[in-house]
C-alpha cells in the first residue's frame, strides 16, 4: 500500500485567462510520468484565482467607514479589510490582528480568505467565486486535454481553532467524496465504527501541502496516486462546512 | 520533488510489551524498502497504547454520580464518560452527543479520547500518558534497532471545529519540529510572508491516514519520505497547542 504525492511546478506568472489545465497535463508529464485515471490532482487556490482573473489592485479599492474601523482595529490594511468585507457573509470574531470571516462560500477563516502574499505588487488575490465548479471545471478540461478521469480539489492554507499552525484544507472539490463515510464498517474486533467519517479531501489537500510548501512558490500543483476514493461527479467541498447548530466545539 | 506514502500492516494484536520498534523496522522492511535516515514514522495513538497498556476493561469501571449523569445527558456509556472525565482537566462542552474536553496533556477533543473502536471487547483505549515521550522513545529504539534517524509523529483521529469529518493529527512528536516557521521567508515576488506557520506535524498525520484509513484496520503505521523538516531533539506535539487566550476562533 502506497501513496505518492508529485509536486507540479509551473513556470512563469499565471495571468487571467492562462490555460491550467493544459498546465497540469504537461507538468504532470514531466514530473509524475504523465496523469493516471484514479489521479488526484491538488491546485491551490491562489493559482485558480489568478487564472480566473481574481486579483485586484490595491489601489483601486475605496475603504469604506467601516472597513477604515476595522482595519483600525485589527491592524490591517483598510484596502484588504474593505476586500475582506465584500467576501464576507458575516464577521465571526474579530481583534488582535484577526478579521474572522463566514465568506460568500460559507467558509470561515481569516480575511475571507483575501490575501497579499504571491499576489503580483499593490495586489490582492480573492478566493475563486465558486471554487467547487472551478474543480469541476478543471476535471473536464483534464479529461479532454489527457483523455484522463482524475479527481480534483482546489486547496487553501488556513488557520484553525484549538491548533497552532496552518494546514491546507480542500475548498472546492470535483469527482470525489470529501467525505468518506466508514460508519458502520467493521473494526479489528468486528464491531461496527459508529463515528467515523473521513475528511479525506481535507488529508489529500495536507499531504499536497508537503510537496507544495516544500518547495519554492513555484509549486502550486501536487498529482496524488494511489488514493482509493468514492468517485463522485456532483461532489462538492461545501459538504464539508459544519453549521454552526451541529458544532459543538464552537 | 516526490513525497512517498507507505502503509506497514502489523500482523496479530498488540499487548502490554509489545515490541513496536522492531515491528516498524521489519514492517518498513517488507513494504517500503526499508527505513532509510529522514523518514518520518506515522504511528496511530491507538497502538501505541495498546503496547502501553492503555487498555482498561469496562466492567471494572465504577461510574461516578457525575459520570452517570453526564452519560444521560449525552447518550454515552457511564463507563467511557468516568474514564473521559478522569483523563481530562476540564469540560469544555457537553450535549447532543457529545463530550468535549481538555484532556491532561491539553489536547482538546472528544472523550479525552477514549475510544471503544479498535479495542478488544468490552475494553476502551486511553492515549498514551505522554504521547511526545512516547515518540522519543520509538524514535531511539528505531535508532537503536535499525541504526536509521528517523522522526516519529503519533497520530489521533479527531473532528474539529468548524469543519465536518475528522482528520488525523498530531498528538506526538520526535526529532521534528511540529511547525516550520515560514515568516520572513520571500514569496513569489520578494514579499515576505507574514504570516506562514505550517503544521508539518499535523499535515503528515493526515497524509499518513491515506494509507492507514485506506486499509483494513490493521495498517496502523506509515512510512513517509521526501517530507524535507528542520530535526529538532527536543520537538514536542505540544508545540501545536493553542493557548484559549490566542484563538480568535473560539
Amino acid at each position: 500500500m502506497k501513496v505518492e504525492v508529485y509536486g507540479v511546478k509551473l513556470d512563469g506568472e499565471v495571468e487571467p485567462g492562462f490555460d491550467l489545465a493544459k498546465a497540469i497535463v504537461e507538468g504532470a508529464a514531466r514530473e509524475a510520468d504523465g496523469l493516471r485515471d484514479g489521479d488526484i490532482v491538488v491546485v491551490t487556490s491562489k493559482v485558480v484565482s489568478k487564472a480566473e482573473g481574481r486579483v485586484v489592485e490595491l489601489s483601486r479599492v475605496q475603504p469604506s467607514y467601516f472597513a477604515e474601523a476595522v482595519a483600525k482595529a485589527t491592524g490591517k490594511a483598510p484596502e484588504v479589510v474593505e476586500l475582506a468585507l465584500r467576501e464576507a457573509k458575516r464577521v465571526v470574531r474579530m481583534g488582535r490582528g484577526c478579521l474572522i470571516t463566514e465568506d460568500l462560500r460559507g467558509w470561515i477563516s481569516a480575511n475571507s480568505g483575501v490575501d497579499v502574499s504571491n499576489a503580483p505588487r499593490g495586489c490582492a488575490v480573492l478566493l475563486p467565486i465558486d471554487p467547487d465548479a472551478s474543480a469541476r471545471r478543471l476535471r473536464e478540461e483534464i479529461a479532454k486535454v489527457a483523455g484522463r478521469k482524475v479527481a480534483v480539489v482546489i486547496s487553501d492554507t488556513q488557520g484553525r481553532p484549538l491548533r497552532r499552525g496552518q494546514v491546507d484544507v480542500a475548498i472546492g472539490v470535483a469527482g470525489m467524496k470529501p467525505i468518506r463515510d466508514r460508519r458502520g464498517e467493521a473494526d479489528l474486533y468486528g464491531y461496527r465504527l459508529k463515528v467515523k467519517e473521513v475528511a479525506v479531501a481535507d488529508e489529500v489537500a495536507s499531504a499536497a501541502e508537503l510537496v507544495i510548501g516544500q518547495a519554492s512558490e513555484a509549486t502550486p500543483i501536487a498529482v496524488i496516486r494511489g488514493v482509493t476514493y468514492e468517485e463522485d461527479a456532483e461532489a462538492e467541498a461545501k459538504r464539508l462546512q459544519r453549521a454552526e447548530e451541529e458544532d459543538l466545539f464552537l
